[in-house]
């Protein structure tokens, strides 16, 4: 069985952004990343001073808590971290569809996996300029190839400011097939300060008025509405 | 050309609930209704009292106008009411098709129509107790035949109080086939009151808690964002 590095398993819970928002969801949530996004919601997941924190796990007790949270009752599991695709799932993924479940994946695409063949559905979040990372976009399109077979490939891109957007639209023009979600970016990442729920609104607004003052018909707009509901509390 | 009889044309905005939450969407909302819903949202289009404020338009002024606002650029057109399957909407969809765009349908599933089977979304939203109205299920059973070539056909079910809820849920295990999206009801629908997002996240909470607390993880359960973008403000 692969060992997994897993920094939090948690749910059942609603999916919060992008595609598959509103979708009951058990999150595994992975420990490391290749990335340090300066924005980043999840660095207790990244930062590798949390690493302590982390739990290495068999596969079959990972999927035993997920079956242990969801009361055996089939429903997504969505990988993220971190940057999940640093592990393997092959194992996880194939002893939850033997009960039923399906298995999503989030990541920025920068390390391409063979599982993601079997996934249900591979989220592709390439970061924009305001993350301080900068893409590698032949490694981006190794993991559209390894996703072949996948049920469904989707982009989402967090839009921070303008020059994100402007890099979004570029982005876009070059996956003209990928299924696009937009989501304004959220500063305010402290678990212990409530979220003012009119600023997720304000934030929704001014970008929903972008794409429609530009005539951008392409991307779905969406909020957190993990945000919106708990703030950035953890676990939920 | 089909006439039809329109209450209001506006957009582009984003959808704000459902299956196509956060797609931009020009919504055409036709005049008239067979049901009259307790809570109903959009009298404007419903009640007889207000039938002096609907126009009567030739189908191609219709399409005239959806592509005046989206500025001839191809995106998703959203049927909505009333209730508009008493109408005539085989020419617009044929017009807009020709061109790019997408036809999406909401309607309560009393009537059906030839032309849903080539919507490429249908959207049945039956009504729970709280609306005061009694859904024939032959009418929608009829209604889902009609649809036989459709995209996509998905249930809506609104739900505000536990009686609601669990008629949802025999409702959904009538259906086990169609995806089904729940949403809180909102009972603040005067479009000169301002809505109190915090309200409006409490009722999500409220029905993401009952779903994951029965281990039901069917629904996807999403709430009103054009509320919270807009509180009920009408044209957005």
């Amino acid at each position: 069985m692969s060992q997994l590095r897993i920094a939090e398993i948690f749910g059942p819970t609603i999916q919060g952004e992008g595609a598959l928002i509103g979708e009951p969801t058990v999150f595994v949530r992975t420990g490391g990343c290749d990335y340090r996004c300066t924005w980043c919601d999840s660095l207790h997941a990244v930062d590798t001073a949390y690493r302590q924190t982390w739990a290495v796990m068999p596969t079959d007790a990972v999927w035993q808590e997920v079956q242990r949270l969801s009361k055996g009752n089939p429903l997504t599991v969505s990988l993220s971290g971190g940057n999940p695709a640093i592990q393997d799932f092959t194992q996880l993924i194939a002893l939850g569809h033997a009960k039923g479940y399906r298995f999503a994946c989030e990541t920025q695409g920068s390390i391409a996996k063979p599982w993601f063949s079997v996934l249900d559905t591979l989220v592709l979040s390439p970061k924009p300029p305001s993350s301080g990372e900068t893409v590698d976009w032949t490694a981006f399109n190794a993991c559209l190839q390894a996703a072949t077979g996948a049920g469904k490939i989707v982009m989402k891109i967090v839009v921070f400011d303008d020059t994100d957007y402007a890099w979004a639209r570029a982005a876009a023009d070059k996956y003209p097939d990928l299924p696009l979600y937009l989501q304004p970016g959220n500063l305010e990442v402290d678990p212990e300060i409530a979220v003012d729920p009119q600023n997720l609104a304000d934030k929704l607004l001014w970008l929903v008025d972008k794409t429609i003052a530009d005539n951008w018909f392409v991307p779905r707009v969406l909020p957190q509405l993990h945000v919106l509901l708990w703030g950035n509390k953890r676990g939920v």
